[in-house]
């Protein structure tokens, strides 16, 4: 490997080069191929161990990443915030330089503060993984999200990529967007005015509020979820409302006469964001997206271990 | 194996026939073998990977399976209701999906709705073992208990063997009744006329409110747990009238002046179903169903999986 | 291993001998060494399977022995109090015979209530380590202590060490006190009066109010964390009061002028029993207690498993 497709932390998209970005996928391409054969596992990670720290509840992205570890033949110890000592008054910094001390290699952290693995990654000594940090970055589900759309389309490059809902609070739609530029695709964002970043066209992306529009314009549509649980005050008038404006039915898919690859990065609000018809339409790699996840973060996983050797 | 006794979920015991479960008991057998002989392992589902789904509390047959799993060199991933997506509003057959997607062979799923597995083997494409669906069934403690009386008495058939308590509300006395009848025992049902379903007899069970024609009838006596956290009304005046009419004890045991085989599927309730005496006693086969658990589910598992490939 | 260093289980350090401490020490050595070494693990304990019951929350103590069982190759079943069925109304002992039934060779045991591993060890017939019994005795923290004084001034006996803080609710202090002195050390206790059990005296511990004159006097000093969770009344007026009777600062270490090997259980409240400063100092062997706790607790587990065979 080139000196260049290196790098010994994933905080964010944000700094990673297209060279790396690829790297991650032609090895990612591999751990496809082992997941779909009987034996479904490698030693590679076998003197390996890491620990995941979810300090936010999740369940496919934990499940997702303890897969890939299995996999990957490491050893795996898990930490949730219930149990955690952070409870007991303990920095953060402790609690991870305790659980290093015990001779742990990698972290894979979720935290619901922005920046705090990029903040880890600078006062302890370990390769930290950022597994969600608050509304900033997600950068394996970014990964996995380019990595479908390539499969799916044959590559990145060119496509137009609108991502749709709550781009506000979503550390998705942020990845995505650095995601999908560095491997030259086009985005857009689309969503009610309240839901959408200022001068979030800084970044390089289109703008929209009308999501007919959106999906005339677009290839790949990635419907994001509404995360009511992560709204402290109300951003529309009613989730029917959105759902009209906002939601993709396959009713408005057939009047675009159009064939664009649904995403969604899960859980789906059925009927919200997206109607059934559509979820378990053709047109839709949402389950393709959950398969991929384990094989892009075997891959993450296999690349920051050799790097750490 | 003989195309009659392959089986491709474990819902229930309803449906699977005599020689099916025979299968499962011989094969069991075998497991029981390994369990005490000291390596205890044995690497035939290492390319298996099971997920444990478990939307209701549970201690030993969560761990029963856990362990079933492991000593079959299976790889695992666990869910619990308190961390999972289903709280964001995700359908059952969405999570499962999702999970399967991961490259999931088997899913063992416990949940609080009667029937979820059975919907659960119709929308997914996998293979669904039921640790227990609401009131509905728990096959798999069904085939241990029969197990154990077989292990103990040399046979089923023939013999006859009471169920005490709250068959109302009971997945456990379902399963039982169905699983001992198709290996040819009598079958009795004992308990209060509050807590005793009405039109049972209907399932070719006898009936009885008298725990002491029960015993003087039975040569097994399976004392179900008195579920207070199940029960959002009440069905018998206090805990101590209860004891005084349907509990278990040496006294009364010795005044009956027969042998008598006795059961509980745990955790006991000392001094509620079943005294301290009776519990520890040589008549009792409690630990034992504990023990025969691990290896009926090792032998549900690996049939489950033969019959994959 | 001559028989007396033999011990079948560990329930607390009361009633262990100092060549038995030594053995631990020198498996421990062993260990040490290949947790430092690329690969981390041995097969050792394949054959074995542990379970892990803390019905009380921990992080450290239970993540490093599921890493020291996991570097043995030890099976492990994980039970937390959250998801027992303790709270179904099971006693202690059933559950535990219950999973002893399941073929589990050996109990790793958090239990808020003093003397329940001692009980358990009493009635059922599996090897038990306590992980910490109320506020009775935590042995492994405290060998893992004195392993690492021995590894910071090479050896214990001789040395004066001084435990500052809340004596009174402490286990830590408790084990320490036997450990340190079957190893020839000597030991004071020091911290306001409140939080010293009266007539401590009678352990042949020295008993010191005065932390400049508990410096003065000690080779290394051990200061407890504040556990506020676990004290039901006041015992000191504030935390700014006790931080500046009983804290330890830099400031106070340079006045004192002179070399302590500081020690900390962990988690720290930083700014309370301990400055970030000193903490993080050269002088603070607080990491390396940690690192050492892993290799103490295989060597246990390791002298019980090889006890048993």
């Amino acid at each position: 490997m080139s000196s260049e497709t290196v790098f010994n932390h994933l905080l964010g998209i944000k700094g990673l080069s297209e060279n790396q970005i690829q790297t991650i996928f032609e090895t990612a391409d591999n751990f496809k191929s082992l997941l779909n054969s009987p034996v479904k596992k490698t030693p590679a990670l076998r003197d390996i161990t890491i620990a995941n720290l979810f300090f936010e509840n999740s369940t496919r992205t934990r499940v997702s990443f303890e897969l890939a570890e299995k996999r990957l033949g490491a050893d795996i110890v898990n930490f949730s915030s219930s149990s955690s000592s952070v409870k007991k008054g303990e920095t953060l910094i402790d609690t991870v330089n305790n659980i290093l001390s015990m001779k742990v290699d990698m972290v894979v952290m979720r935290h619901p503060a922005p920046g705090a693995c990029m903040f880890l990654a600078k006062h302890v000594n370990a390769q930290i993984v950022n597994a969600g940090d608050g509304t900033h970055e997600h950068p394996t589900q970014a990964l996995l999200d380019a990595y479908s759309i390539r499969e799916k389309l044959g590559d990145v490059a060119g496509k137009k990529v609108v991502i749709v809902g709550d781009i506000l609070h979503s550390r998705v739609a942020l990845s995505n967007i650095y995601c999908l530029q560095a491997l030259g695709a086009e985005v857009m964002v689309c969503g009610p005015v309240t839901l959408i970043p200022k001068n979030i066209e800084k970044l390089g992306v289109k703008v929209s509020h009308n999501l007919n529009e959106a999906l005339h314009w677009c290839d790949v549509a990635n419907m994001l979820r509404i995360q009511l649980e992560r709204q402290d005050q109300r951003y529309f008038p009613s989730l029917k409302e959105y759902s009209k404006l906002y939601g993709l039915s396959m009713q408005r898919l057939t009047q675009i006469n159009k064939e664009i690859c649904i995403m969604h990065p899960g859980p789906i609000n059925r009927g919200v964001e997206i109607t059934s018809d559509i979820a378990d339409s053709k047109h839709s790699i949402i389950l393709q997206q959950v398969e991929n996840g384990v094989a892009v973060r075997m891959a993450v996983l296999f690349l920051l271990a050799q790097n750490n050797r």
